[in-house]
């Protein structure tokens, strides 16, 4: 046996989301079901986090234990001729038997994509957010800046999911123009539950003058979910990025 | 009454094409009853062309007679929060009471898209066609400069759709490179059944050797379909433009 990292890519229109759960098809599923047919046992297969709903991944790793008859070439090519075309595993990887896609993961980027349109765009349907009125860059930027460091994000992120330690460390966080619009990119050593669509939310009300440009340090001094903004949708989301330190 | 020529986009993954038809959704179908709860009718809409499933629209368009009472700009505002978002509709114009979207239609504009991986790119599933290899754009454009031109298509297109006349006219055929592959562009007075999906799959014979540069030729003068290369699939397909002579 060995243990592999996998890295996939995959549009999360179709799908709930990473995890694995009961009368959903998730992506977990989908590519578990197609490890069985190329290995003909069914792994359990490791994610190096959660995404919801219709939330994509330009990169998105998972680790686990297979034979190891099978060569990277051929099982890449395999894998990737069984799978649904909208979901892609890009590269594989042999990693120390005890390595872990979670927990030995040192950080993430993610991206969220806007688009600007007094009528919206069939073809970004699933793919970004419209907005009728581009960002204030200015303002954006500042409450952006006020996001980097060591910080308690518990106001930025929903209730429903358990977790004690609620601190996490950006260490950057922009927006950029593009030519359809704009990218919020976010950098932190984890993430909250939707920490990054509630940070994409309360820039959108800092742009238009709801919230104030430095509100990120009042927020968390009061901790209180309700003095962010609203959580964004989830189609403008894509992780962008899974950090390891490997050998 | 008036006679509105109304321009739409639209996303055609999760429709079986425009034209109406039992047990499946299609574009007109939708576009209608959009239609029927803005104005309390429900009314009939003709189309420039039929499209076939998983074929997409920059620009797509339709007549309809309808009331005086509602300025464009609140039909067009209305209509599209109706919509569901991978369906847009972009412009309204008020048009002679004769007129008709599809025989007064002057020409359309297709584009193919394609773009080059050895794996597959999950965002791109519905959008454009996979190559494994860069096309030669030399043999390519040969062979599209040998279409244009007004000839009998009837061997690049597929049997299926009774049409007595099969002679076009194709006033402009060009691939060319962009970033991530490929476009084919081919604007005629005419498309029959399935002629560009015939023009691409034959385009990509022509690259890898399996046809002749010049093969439009022999093609034209047997009238063969066979002697034409597959039909593409629909995904990368997209209706561009569509002319009319409007005062």
């Amino acid at each position: 046996m060995k243990r592999v990292l996998l890295t996939l890519s995959f549009d999360g229109t179709a799908y709930h989301g990473w995890q694995v759960q009961e009368n959903a098809v998730t992506v977990q599923e989908t590519l578990q079901n197609g490890l069985e047919s190329l290995l003909g046992v069914r792994p359990s297969v490791t994610g190096c986090s959660r995404t919801d709903a219709g939330v994509h991944a330009r990169q998105f790793c998972c680790h686990l234990d297979c034979d190891d008859a099978i060569p990277k070439e051929a099982f890449l090519r395999g894998l990737n001729s069984i799978l649904p075309k909208d979901i892609a595993v890009t590269d594989y990887r042999e990693v120390a038997s005890d390595f872990h896609a979670r927990y030995h993961c040192k950080g993430k980027n993610y991206r969220y994509k806007m688009y600007v349109g007094a009528i919206h765009d069939p073809f970004l349907k699933n793919y970004a957010l419209r907005l009728d009125q581009p960002l204030d860059l200015e303002r954006c930027q500042q409450f952006c800046a006020g996001l980097v460091g060591t910080h308690d994000f518990a106001p930025f992120s929903s209730a429903g999911r358990s977790v004690t330690d609620t601190v996490r460390t950006v260490s950057a966080c922009n927006i950029i123009e593009n030519k359809r619009g704009f990218e919020l990119s976010v950098s932190a050593d984890g993430f909250l539950y939707n920490m990054v669509r509630i940070i994409v939310g309360t820039a959108i009300a800092v742009s238009q003058g709801r919230r104030s440009p430095n509100c990120a340090k009042e927020i968390f001094a009061l901790g209180k979910r309700e003095l962010a903004g609203e959580t964004a949708p989830p189609q403008g989301l894509y992780l962008n990025q899974v950090f390891y330190d490997l050998r």
